[in-house]
């Protein structure tokens, strides 16, 4: 199954762990000007039309949005930019690059709502629900197209063409990481015996590859050195671990209103998710017979979901699923620790690390 | 509607302009080892399964493939590669940008079949008639990964990081128009009112874009000589429109047998080919009337493709297809003029020119 939408609009929360950490607001600016440069206004073709909506721009009509609603918190970008001026100070000449993977990760959730059938994303109906899956392929393949272009044109950006080149290898090679993860994904659709670590090295891919580049990419743009690029590296690969596991929580046991979801939660949808595996794997006598016989049921039912919900406080999922969170958030922050950074950036690295392990939507 | 399969081997003819030009078979095992470097063996990952299946070089389970009926005559990076040996002689270091031409070519048509619903290709069923959209969807973007790293590496091959960068943007783009040209084309299946300029014009960014950027590419990495690098985009450009309107014209008037196809001919499909834009906009009265009548059903009756082909006969759609195709191929060869060119290239773009204008197949 695809990816979560983890790009839900914030809300603004007082508690700790659930408000937005600053670099979003701080480098917001940049992304959104990044984006509107990577896909030029005036272009009427019906590829960029529906690319437009799908990022929140315009409605199904092509009027103004209300973005506040429809837009999403946007990551990967923000990695990008944060990595970037954590090293080197100015992170203007990384906006090419991050609107490029923010372009890359959205075109792969347009495809991953043809795949998943989903009609509903970021409280909008999806591309394909309204357009058809023919031309929600297209758009999809056209930001991918964007998201390259802006990268090949950061050479405009006092950027080497040597650098631009490494840059679009990290990028390209992470999407066919994305891949990989999603083929595996949907092979464990019809499996019931995934191994939590075959099920982490999945989401290493699908989610992590995208996450790790951004922070590499925004690294390698302010500096040469490599093991600052390595470190960044690490840090993205147990960020994005972190990132993942607590998608998977909030899937569900999260509260579906502040997610912003009409759906159903995870259990209902039969996904995989960690939770799930990890009962799979712990479970024995008439609760993991139950877990099995349900699994391969074509829908679920309430009592059905009930089941699986008690059959997952028995065996611990819940708390063994924000244990590894924790644990990997942890070690992200050890990986960035032979970097020297800057004051307000450790600061920030960890007020991140914190938010992402912990955060409610 | 998507792309007409272009790739069908070719029977051995001896008539012209049936037989297949010299430089097809001299750039053949050039194009194979390009393809086999970009999408290496030892992967076992199902998105690189289904890519080299859809490539012809595995079957369903992964076994050994009788080639000879399912790999395509590779056109566009026979193009690349013969642009740039008649302009550099050596053109080795062209390999791997080809490569990466004919697998995005591959992509769409991987993309295409899920759009248009098409069981067969090449004589085989389609990636997502045998394995589902969802996995079609990925193995095709994978296959544009391959394509990209291919040419993100070719800088192993002595060509600077700033003329990869340049091969890289004029790749993109010309995918951008692809997809506009898809676009464009999706949209004419609601309209009879399409003008034969706008037609012209969808198919030069459908089909047009990525044979010219072929030749632009093979130009690029053989010579720094602008109006060299313009001829052969310009004849690409011309080349595009020959090679796609004589496609229109098999798809109606070819033998469906030397085409390899099981499926219907394009009248029968609905397809807005030339021929069937050219009759909507000379027929008039009651050719008109049914002409609409039988483009607004759903499905066609035996009845209403015949009265299809006699309006076509009536308009002299035949002849004006073929007239377009020849005027096209003749541009084409005045394109490349002015570049002083080996004789050996020049006899060879005339046997090429030929042959795509008059192929049976």
């Amino acid at each position: 199954m695809g990816k979560k939408d983890d790009a839900e609009q914030p809300q603004t929360g007082s508690d700790t762990g659930t408000k937005l950490p600053g670099m979003f607001s701080r480098y917001k600016s940049s992304v959104e000007q990044g984006l509107h440069n990577a896909v030029p206004g005036g272009e009427n073709s019906e590829a960029y039309r529906l690319l437009r909506y799908h990022l929140g721009w315009v409605d199904q009509e092509g009027g103004p949005m209300d973005t506040a609603l429809t837009q999403g918190k946007a990551l990967r970008p923000t990695l990008c930019l944060f990595a970037c001026n954590a090293l080197a100070d100015d992170y203007s000449k990384a906006v090419p690059a991050a609107a490029a993977v923010e372009l890359i990760h959205n075109f792969s959730l347009v495809h991953d709502d043809i795949q998943d059938q989903d009609v509903e994303r970021r409280h909008q109906p999806t591309v394909w629900h309204l357009w058809g899956v023919p031309k929600a392929l297209w758009s999809g393949n056209a930001m991918q197209c964007a998201g390259d272009l802006s990268l090949l044109n950061a050479d405009a950006q006092d950027v080497s063409p040597a650098t631009v080149l490494q840059v679009s290898q990290i990028l390209t090679e992470a999407y066919l990481e994305m891949i990989q993860g999603q083929c595996l994904d949907l092979n464990f659709e019809s499996r019931t015996d995934i191994k939590p670590n075959e099920y982490l090295y999945m989401i290493a891919c699908k989610t992590g590859a995208l996450i790790r580049s951004a922070l590499q990419i925004g690294a390698l743009l302010a500096t040469e050195d490599q093991a600052a690029m390595k470190a960044f590296a690490e840090f993205g690969n147990h960020l994005g671990q972190a990132f993942q596991i607590r998608d998977d929580y909030l899937g569900i046991w999260g509260d579906q209103a502040t997610l912003g979801k009409a759906t159903d939660s995870d259990i209902r949808r039969r996904k995989k998710s960690y939770p799930v595996v990890f009962a799979l794997e712990k479970a024995s006598g008439r609760a993991m017979e139950d877990l099995l016989r349900i699994y391969e049921q074509e829908e679920l039912e309430e009592d059905d979901v009930q089941r699986v919900m008690a059959v997952l406080d028995e065996v611990g999922s819940r708390e063994n699923s924000q244990r590894l969170t924790e644990a990997a958030a942890a070690r992200a922050l050890e990986a960035l620790k032979p970097v020297s950074l800057p004051r307000w950036a450790q600061n920030e690295a960890e007020e991140l690390v914190d938010f992402l392990a912990r955060r409610e939507y």
